[in-house]
């Protein structure tokens, strides 16, 4: 089914031909064109996603309308409001394109009975659950103990393909600065 | 061995009194006095721990010397600096004890053997490590879309009993404010 989502597995597990077949046939396709929503604000959430190709955003708006990017997906990442899809509540943010995109999606009791089913499944989520809890603990050390110049001079060196697929406006958007501020930083670059 | 752990693993999973023989089996005792470090930055971190009893904290010393509380933990929260436990690299965070403390370890060797040998706990882990990427992601949220003083009220409607077992010192680094700052807000709560 997806040669994209066999090798991502295959970072964390092994898997036999009539393993991954058993495991595809939980996911489905899914395409959005770029500008289209994956998740929008006061829905649940059923699903989560990993993106085959394509990029996206999650973003939060607070009640004053200011929009914030709180997430980035592109290719061999898994995107969805975690919080909603977890907590059996309604997202509290909206997921939308920013290029075409193909995903493949699993349903929550899909991915329950996926990992009941297969050992293997539960262990490549509890790793990648772990690397992903990593990651947003940096974060919040950067957000805790970085100036935006250097938030974007990480961000540019861990992702430079980012900073080529995406407006500066976008990438201002999620460092919480200005877009006049953004232009002044990335020249110096 | 431990009411604690057990109450906690059947939140998420079933056990056998059997069964949770063999998972305490893995776990070892550790008790640490106010003040005594836990994990020291700059060492290589081979275990987890649960806290049975006791009050912690994570901080991350910056070049300057400013330090940043980047986490408390108490009573049946999971602790370690995971970036060093998970990646095998070095520590970059201080764990201290806030109280006397007791906690129970498991290593990083001690951990992958019994979620290769049950499907129960790699199932625990799973859900345990998303539930604490939700928290994470929410934390980010907080940080990036609201005011030190609504951060406060958010942390004291939370955690009502840290407020009471913490120092305002401590609290205001947490929120990264001023301890004057704090003691204004928290007046007016």
């Amino acid at each position: 089914m997806s040669f994209e989502l066999k090798t991502h597995l295959e970072e964390i597990i092994s898997l036999t031909d009539q393993e991954f077949e058993h495991i595809a046939a939980h996911f489905k396709p899914k395409t959005l064109k770029k500008h289209q929503y994956l998740i929008q604000e006061d829905e649940f959430v059923n699903h989560i996603y990993f993106v085959v190709k394509g990029l996206l955003k999650a973003t939060f708006t607070d009640a004053n309308g200011k929009a914030y990017i709180i997430q980035f997906a592109m290719e061999n990442w898994w995107l969805s409001d975690f919080r909603a899809f977890y907590g059996h509540v309604k997202s509290i943010t909206n997921i939308s394109c920013l290029e075409n995109s193909e995903l493949l999606s699993i349903s929550k009791d899909d991915l329950d009975q996926l990992c009941r089913e297969s050992h293997k499944m539960e262990h490549f989520f509890r790793i990648k659950n772990s690397l992903g809890y990593v990651a947003l603990q940096q974060r919040i050390l950067s957000l805790l103990t970085t100036s935006p110049k250097e938030r974007f001079e990480q961000l540019a060196q861990q992702y430079p393909q980012l900073m080529q697929r995406v407006s500066k406006t976008i990438i201002a958007a999620y460092l919480g600065i200005s877009r006049e501020t953004l232009s002044r930083l990335s020249a110096k670059v």
